[in-house]
């Protein structure tokens, strides 16, 4: 049993990363909607069996951050050539754009950075990011991280010891999954504001990706996925399944949730609340 | 035991609003994450403690729509002398602004609508609202219901019942308004797109309210807690609990979630995804 983001395991096969999350895909409360109303964890159950495993989304670290650049990213143009610790499938795409995505552990992007060795880094958000204190030798942050517009992690559970439980003790371990998921992303929205505050008071430079940037990142996105499907029967089913889920989550979203959070968004920003 | 919005109770006291959702209020992960990680729960259930209950969130049916409309409404001058089915604080702030709030339960909103007696009705959001059909009736479907940014249920239990139960049993309940709060707010994000396609298939008129009136209802909404505050001590506590949280949630809002929020509802808009 254990407790993991499925994305880790991408080099088997693609489909582990739309377990946890893939460059423009769901939001957080969409992510949770798919998975047990629209059939997402039906179907990773399904590919989950053939590594003997089953298991539920326990907990989800939500949209991150787009990582700490030691200069200033403006263009597209800015980031040909740049070395960027990211990995799996967003590395894919920030190729596309001229990226030279690079693969280093948590420990060791730190003096990687402080080196030079690599231009930028990529980990989770402000409260993962500053016990990293990237903001030291890297100031510029950079939001948001479209690669990961939510990231829910699975409690992963042996099929066949999962199968010989009681029932009793089959829903426990499901419970605990949901109620870990309530409170891993509660814990990262009520921890995220205070950290950013720290960061921001030690010399971090907010910055937005431009609009173009994103623009490039996402078709750039769409060829990874064309190159994907066009190969793995399995990612292809998984894939479109979400990305139908996306398509009517957004067009929702986009009425009342995010009306609303722009609106308080703006009262923010005008110092009103 | 009972589940219910707390917020039906506020005529007893004010503070029982603040356990659901208030104008200008949290949105639904913020809602969960000052409740389960920053005191609120603790809170709710020390004022709950003299009600002899105690609770626990268990469902949230998230950011709301303002309503539906018979008429357009463009200025605040539209709102005056406007009959609106709307309850609780938000009548309260509506009042401010010239709207004759009414007490209509759920089953007469529609012939209320259809005769006239009424000019306007909220209800809940296009999964809830499409079953009672005002659409017929009230065309125009104004968002975001900004007195309810989410709508935040509660698993109330009898609290020397409660006590008396062994640890498990307690620990069964707690678990299962958590599994509960993750299912209801993901059925709701999961249906509500496919009403709200039969909604405009149907008819329905979708209106953003415009920034003036929102402007002013969030004074008007300012204006009430003013009163409430003064005179209410447990509201007061709780309250300002609750503003702290928004002040610093909004302000993580605006960085990671909504810019990439905003990201893919414009990538919607142009029909990218």
């Amino acid at each position: 049993m254990g407790q993991t983001a499925c994305y880790y395991f991408f080099g088997k096969d693609p489909t582990f990363a739309l377990a946890t999350v893939v460059p423009f895909g769901l939001n957080t409360r969409q992510m949770n909607a798919w998975l047990t109303q629209a059939g997402g964890e039906q179907m990773l159950n399904d590919f989950f069996k053939s590594y003997n495993v089953i298991g539920w989304t326990g907990g989800n670290t939500t949209a991150q951050m787009g990582g700490w650049f030691r200069k200033e990213i403006k263009t597209v143009e800015d980031l040909k050539g740049l070395k960027m610790r990211i990995a799996g499938l967003a590395g894919d795409v920030m190729s596309k754009l001229g990226v030279v995505p690079q693969q280093i552990a948590g420990g060791d992007i730190y003096p990687a950075l402080e080196k030079g060795t690599v231009d930028a880094a990529e980990w989770v958000g402000p409260y993962d990011d500053q016990k990293l204190g990237f903001v030291k030798v890297a100031p510029y942050y950079y939001y948001p991280g479209w690669w990961e517009g939510n990231a829910a992690l699975h409690l992963l559970v042996g099929l066949d010891k999962f199968n010989a439980l009681p029932k009793a003790y089959q829903a426990v371990l499901r419970m605990a999954a949901a109620e870990t998921n309530n409170w891993v992303t509660a814990k990262y929205d009520a921890d995220n504001p205070k950290a950013l505050r720290v960061l921001i008071a030690g010399g971090a430079k907010l910055q937005p990706f431009s609009q173009q940037i994103l623009e490039a990142s996402f078709n750039a996105a769409n060829e990874v996925y064309a190159g994907l499907t066009a190969k793995n029967e399995t990612f292809k089913k998984v894939y479109e399944s979400q990305m139908a889920f996306r398509k009517d989550g957004v067009l929702w979203d986009r009425v009342a949730e995010n009306t609303y959070n722009n609106f308080m968004a703006r009262q923010s920003a005008a110092n009103k609340i």
